[in-house]
C-alpha cells in the first residue's frame, strides 16, 4: 500500500511537472519527488534475508536450486568431497603438470620441514609426518587448486612459543602430547568456524597489521636460527631480539664454531642468490625451488667426507624411520593439559586459518575461479584433526610452497598428492641420509625462507594510504621482535579492533557548498570552488548512526552550526535559519540515533533553526516512520535531494530578508 | 598546489560550459568538473585533528582560547572544581529552589538508603553514609544542575551480588572491606576514563541492551523483596527467577507472616497509589515524593504501639549512630582481594557511570546546557574514591532522585548539599527512631522504587524501530532474570558488541536506477519507479571499505552483476558492458579495500566490463591516487556524478550496438 501511494503521489506531481517544464529555468525546479517508503517487509523474511547476507554471502547453495533429489546427493558428497567434483575431469596432461609440480615441492618442503620441526622444538619427523597425512587428507575436502600444505615457519615458531611456556621442550613425551591437543583443537576450532560459516571473523585481523606481524616473526624466525648458524650450544628459549643478541654475543669468544659458520654462510649465500636468480628471471622460478635439497645433499656429503662433526659442526643425527604413527591416545581429553591445549589450539588454528585462506584467496584470484572459504576452512580443519590423531602437528598453507606450486604448473591438489608421496618415501626409505646433514643447512634454509615473508614494499604502501594503518603495522611488528609472538599477535588483534571501534564511534561530518552552475552539493573543503548557501547549513553524516556515536553526531553538528553561526557574524552574512542534514550515507539509525535526532531538532527549535532532512535511505525512512519522527518535524520537512531542500528553503529566507 | 590546478581545470571547462550551456537541453551534459583531490594535509596536523576529533571532539579547551595566564590558571581550578564558577552567580532565589528540592530529595533517599543497603548486603547505615559524603564531593566537582547523588538500586543489587561471590556476607568485617576496596576502584576507573578522554566507551552498551538489561534488574531487585514483604526467615542467596520462587513458595506454609504481609501490601499499594497520582497530575509530583517517608513514620509508629515485632514482624532494629567513620585501612591495597576488588569496581563503575551520564545528558539536554561528558566522569570518580575512605560504597545518580529534583525546581547542585545536611542530621540524631521500622516497609518502598525503571513503551519502539535491538534487548532482560545480573550484563555488551561488528562486516549494497526525468539515481528497492539503465549496472556500497568487509564487498558486486547478467539474458537486453560504482557513501578506504578495487577491476577486465567510479569522497581520492589506482584504471573514469559517469558510457554503447 505505501508503494502505490507513493506512485500516485509521482503521477500526480509528473502531471504537474509536466506543465511546469516548460516554463523551467536551467537552474530550475526539481521535480519534488516524494520520497519513497519502501514496502513493509515480513519480519521473518528480512530476517532471513538478514541472516542469509551475514553467513551465506557467497549463495554456495545456489547449484541446488531445482534439483532433483538424487542430483542434491551427489552435489552434497561433492560439497564435502571437491575431489570427486574436478577428479571426474581429471586427465593425463593435468597429471604432467601435477607431477611436476609436486616434484618440485617436494624437494622444498622436506629440508624445510625437519628445520620447521626444530622451530617448534620438536623432533625433525614430526615435520615430515606433517607433510605426509595433511595433504592428502585436503587433497580429498579442499577446494584451492594451488595451494601447497604443509608445515609453515610462522606457525611452528608461534606453536613453540606457546607450548615452551606451558612444557619444557626437554620433557619430550609430555611436550608431544600437548602438540598433538593443540593441533586437535586447532583442528577443531577450523573446522567450527568453517560449519557454522562464521569465516568473517578472520577478516577482522587487519591487513596492516599482519604484514607487521609476518615481518616480525621471520626476523624472529631468523634470529633463532643464528644458534644452528653459528653453532652456538647455550642459547635462550626466549624469541625476542634483546634475549637472542645477547645469546649471540655473550657466546663470541668460545661459542662460535667457524666449521659451522662456513658451512652455513657460504650455504646461504648460495641459496638467496638462487632466490635472486629465481626473482629476476621468472623461467628459472625452479631454481630456489630445488636450491635447498642441492646443498641438503651437497653439504651432507661434505661433512659425511670430512667428518666435521668430530669438529664440532652440529648434525642432524636420527631421524626416526617409518610413516606416522598413531597418536590418538596421546591427546589429553582431560587433566590440566587440556585447557592449555585448547588455548594454543584456538590461536594457532586461527593464524594458520588467515595463511591459508589469503592464499587460496590469492590464487584463486590470480586463476580467476571462486573459493569458498567457509568450505576452506571445513577442509584445514579436518585436515588438522586426522593429523594430531597421527602424530602431525598444524600444518596449513605455505607461501613460499603454493607460489612454486604455481609457477611450476600446478593443475589441482593433486600436486599435493604427488608432494605426500615423495614424503613417504623419504620417511620409509631416505632417512638415514640425513644422518649427517648439519645442523647450519637447516638454518640457512629457514632463514632463506623466511626472507620472502618480509614485504616492504607493501609497508611502504601501508604506509603511503593510512597511516594509522601503519601504526597497526609497526605496533605489531615491534611487538612480535622486542617481547614475544603472543605480545605482538595481541598488538595486531587489539589495533584491528580498536580501528574498527574508533571507525565506528567517530564518523565523518562535513559542511556541503554549491558547486557554482549546477544543482549538486559536495564537501567544500574536497572542492573549493564550491559556495556555502548563505543563511542555510547543510550538514553531511558519513555512516548509519547507531548507539556508538549518535551522540557524538549530535554535539558534532551542534558544534559546527555553532562555528558557523559565529562566522557569519563575523561577516555579516544573514543568521542560520534552516540546517538540512544529507541523509544518504546514513544507511542505518536505530532507537539511540532516532534519539539523537529528536535532540537535535529540540535544540533548534529553541534556537529558531529549522530541521530538514534529505535523502534518506529506505531503512532509515522506515525507522524514522515508525517512531513518528517523521510526524515530529513535519512530512514537508524531507526532500529527495539538497537541492530540493535548499529550494524549499529559499523562498521562506526572501521573506525574511 | 592540487587546489589550484584543481581551479585552473574548473575556470576552463566553466567557459567551455559557458558556449555549450545555450544549446544544452534540460536532460543535457552536466558539467564535467574534475573530480578533487584536497590538498595534501602535513602528517602532524592530520595526526592532531585526528586525535582531537577522537577525544577532544566537545572542544573543552575553547575557553581557554587567546586568554592572559592568570584568567588560564582561574579557568583551569573553575575546571576541576566547577562550583567556584556557577557558585559566583549564586542567588537568594536559586537557594530557595534548591531548599525546597533538596528536602524533598532527602525525604526519599532515607528510606531508600536504608533499604539499598540492604541490597547490598550491607548495614543500614553505610546507605546513609553513601548520602552523606558523596553528594558533598560531586557539588564542588560536578557539572549537571539536576542529578542526584546517592545509593541507587541496580548497583547495589549489582555489587551484593558480585560482592557475595566472593566473601560470605556474614563475615561483616571482610565484606565490608571488599566493598570499600570495590568503590575505591570504580572511582579509580570512573576518574581515569574521564582523565583519559574514554568517556566514549561508554557509549558502546546499546540503549537496547540497557533497558533490558535496567527492567531485568528492577524485577530481580523486586523479586528479593518478598523475602521482607512476606516476611520469610529463609530465603535464597541467588538472585535468578526460579530460586527466589522456591524460597517463596516452598515456605508459603510456614514462612509467610500474616502481619508483615498485611503491613508491607497496604502500605505498597499506598505508594503506588501515591506514584500514579504524581503521574496523572505533574503539579502532585511531591506527593510520591514524601510518601515514603510518611509511609516509615506511620508503620514505625504502628510497630510500636502494637509491638508488632513481638509477633514475628522483622524490623530494622539498630541503626549506628554517628557520621562516617574512615575506612582508608579497610580498603585492601594488596593480597588476593585486591585483584578481587579491583574486578567488581570496575564492572560497577562503568554500569554507575552510564546511569549517571544518561541522566545528567538527559536534564542537560532538557535544560538545554552543555555537559562534558568526560569531567563528568572525574568528578563521580573522585566522589567515589573519597567514599571509599569515608565507609561509603558505590554512589552515582539516581533516576527517581534526580527527576524529582528536576520537578521540586532545583536550580544547581546545592539540592544535594542540602539533601546531605538532612541526612548529617538524621545520621547525628535521628537514627534511633527507626529502630521499629518493619522491613516490610523498605521493602515496599525499594519496589515502588524500581517499578520506574521497567520503561515498556521504550522497549516497544525498540520493537518497531529495530529488531536486532530488541533481541539485544530480550537477551539482557532473560539473562539477568534467569541465571545472573552479572550474565545478563555480560549478554547486553556481547550483544552490543555483536552488532558493531556486524554493521561493520556486511555493508549495505544496493543497485541504483534512474528517477525517470531527472538526473538522479536512486536505490531501485526504494524507489520503485526507478528504472536500470540497459548495459550499465550501477552499484552503491554503503560504507567505508576496511580490511573487515573488503572482500565481502568485492565478492557481492561481483555477485550482484552475476544477477544481472542472468535477468539481461533472459529478458534478451544488452550485456553489461560498464560497472560504476557510487562511491559517496565510501568515507574512507584502507589497503584492503584497495586490494579488494583491484581484484574487481582485474575480475571485470577478464569479462570485458569497464570500472568507473562515480562521486569519490576527499579521503578516499586521496588514498586512490596514493595507491596509484587512479593510474590502473585510468583518470578518465573517475567522475563526479553517477549521471556524468552514464552520460559517458551511452556514446560508447552506442558505438556497440
Amino acid at each position: 500500500m505505501d508503494s502505490k501511494s507513493c506512485l500516485k503521489d509521482v503521477e500526480v506531481e509528473t502531471k504537474e511537472m509536466d506543465n511546469r517544464s516548460q516554463s523551467a529555468s536551467q537552474q530550475g525546479m526539481h521535480y519534488l519527488h516524494k520520497v519513497g517508503i519502501p514496502p513493509k517487509q515480513n519480519l521473518v523474511s528480512e530476517f532471513t534475508a538478514r541472516v542469509k547476507e551475514t553467513f551465506f554471502a557467497d549463495d554456495p547453495l545456489r547449484p541446488f536450486k531445482d534439483q532433483p533429489r538424487s542430483r542434491k546427493l551427489v552435489l552434497s558428497i561433492q560439497a564435502i568431497f571437491p575431489i570427486f567434483q574436478w577428479g571426474r575431469s581429471y586427465s593425463w596432461k593435468k597429471f604432467r603438470g601435477d607431477l611436476i609440480a609436486g616434484l618440485t615441492i617436494a624437494s622444498l618442503c622436506i629440508p624445510q620441514d625437519i628445520g620447521y620441526a626444530k622451530l617448534a622444538n620438536l623432533d625433525p619427523q614430526f615435520g615430515l609426518y606433517s607433510s605426509f597425512v595433511p595433504p592428502l587428507i585436503y587433497a580429498f575436502m579442499g577446494s584451492s587448486r594451488d595451494i601447497a600444505i604443509g608445515p609453515v615457519a610462522v606457525v611452528s615458531l608461534l606453536l613453540g612459543s606457546m607450548l615452551s611456556n606451558e612444557i619444557d621442550p626437554s620433557h619430550k613425551a609430555e611436550y608431544q602430547r600437548l602438540a598433538f591437543t593443540a593441533t586437535f583443537f586447532a583442528g577443531i576450532t577450523q573446522a567450527t568456524l568453517g560449519f557454522l560459516r562464521l569465516g568473517f571473523l578472520i577478516d577482522f585481523l587487519s591487513h596492516a597489521a599482519i604484514i607487521g606481524f609476518m615481518a616480525g616473526a621471520a626476523i624472529t624466525i631468523a634470529l633463532q636460527q643464528l644458534k644452528g648458524l653459528l653453532g652456538i650450544q647455550k642459547f635462550t628459549k626466549k624469541t625476542d631480539i634483546i634475549s637472542v643478541m645477547h645469546s649471540v654475543w655473550g657466546n663470541i669468544d668460545h661459542g662460535w664454531n667457524w666449521q659451522t659458520i662456513l658451512i652455513g654462510v657460504s650455504f646461504l649465500s648460495f641459496l638467496l642468490f638462487a632466490k635472486y636468480i629465481g626473482k629476476k628471471n621468472k623461467k628459472l622460478f625452479w631454481v630456489p625451488a630445488i636450491a635447498p635439497l642441492i646443498s641438503v645433499i651437497l653439504s651432507t656429503f661434505f661433512v659425511y667426507i670430512t667428518h666435521a662433526e668430530k669438529k664440532g659442526v652440529q648434525i642432524v643425527k636420527n631421524i626416526e624411520k617409518g610413516i606416522n604413527p598413531s597418536s590418538v591416545d596421546q591427546i589429553y581429553f582431560s587433566g590440566e593439559y587440556l585447557l592449555k591445549g585448547l588455548k594454543i589450539g584456538i590461536v594457532a588454528g586461527m593464524i594458520a586459518l588467515t595463511e591459508a585462506v589469503a592464499i587460496g584467496r590469492t590464487f584463486a584470484s590470480m586463476k580467476d575461479y571462486q573459493l569458498d572459504g567457509n568450505k576452506e576452512m571445513v577442509a584445514l580443519g579436518a585436515m588438522n584433526v586426522v593429523g594430531s590423531m597421527t602424530s602431525c602437528y598444524v600444518a596449513t598453507g605455505s607461501f613460499s610452497r603454493s607460489a612454486v606450486n604455481f609457477m611450476a604448473g600446478c593443475e589441482t591438489a593433486v600436486s599435493n598428492i604427488v608432494m605426500s608421496c615423495v614424503v613417504f618415501l623419504t620417511l620409509e626409505f631416505l632417512t638415514p641420509l640425513f644422518k649427517y646433514t648439519p645442523n647450519a643447512i637447516l638454518a640457512a634454509i629457514i632463514i632463506s625462507a623466511v626472507v620472502g615473508l618480509i614485504d616492504i614494499p607493501a609497508a611502504i604502501l601501508v604506509w603511503k594510504i593510512d597511516k594509522f594503518d601503519f601504526v597497526a603495522c609497526l605496533g605489531a611488528f615491534l611487538g612480535v621482535i622486542f617481547v614475544s609472538v603472543e605480545i605482538g599477535l595481541l598488538i595486531a588483534v587489539t589495533i584491528s579492533f580498536a580501528k574498527i571501534l574508533l571507525q565506528v564511534t567517530r564518523p565523518r561530518t562535513a559542511i556541503l557548498g554549491k558547486v557554482p552552475r549546477t544543482n549538486v552539493y559536495r564537501n567544500i573543503l574536497q572542492y573549493p570552488e564550491t559556495a556555502k548557501v548563505p543563511g542555510i547549513l547543510i550538514v553531511i553524516v558519513d555512516s548509519a548512526i547507531y548507539f556508538s556515536n549518535s551522540n557524538y553526531v549530535k554535539e558534532r553538528i551542534l558544534r559546527w552550526l555553532m562555528d558557523e553561526e559565529e562566522k557569519a557574524k563575523v561577516a555579516c552574512q544573514p543568521t542560520i535559519q534552516f540546517l538540512i542534514v544529507e541523509m544518504s550515507p546514513i544507511t542505518d539509525i536505530d532507537t539511540s540515533g532516532i534519539h539523537a535526532l529528536e535532540e537535535l531538532h529540540r535544540s533548534l527549535e529553541k534556537k529558531n533553526i529549522e530541521l530538514i532532512l534529505a535523502n534518506p535511505g529506505p531503512v532509515v525512512m522506515v525507522k524514522l516512520e515508525a517512531s513518528k519522527f517523521v510526524n515530529l518535524i513535519g512530512d514537508d520537512k524531507i526532500f529527495l535531494t539538497v537541492a530540493d531542500a535548499v529550494s524549499s528553503c529559499s523562498p521562506k529566507m526572501a521573506q525574511e530578508v
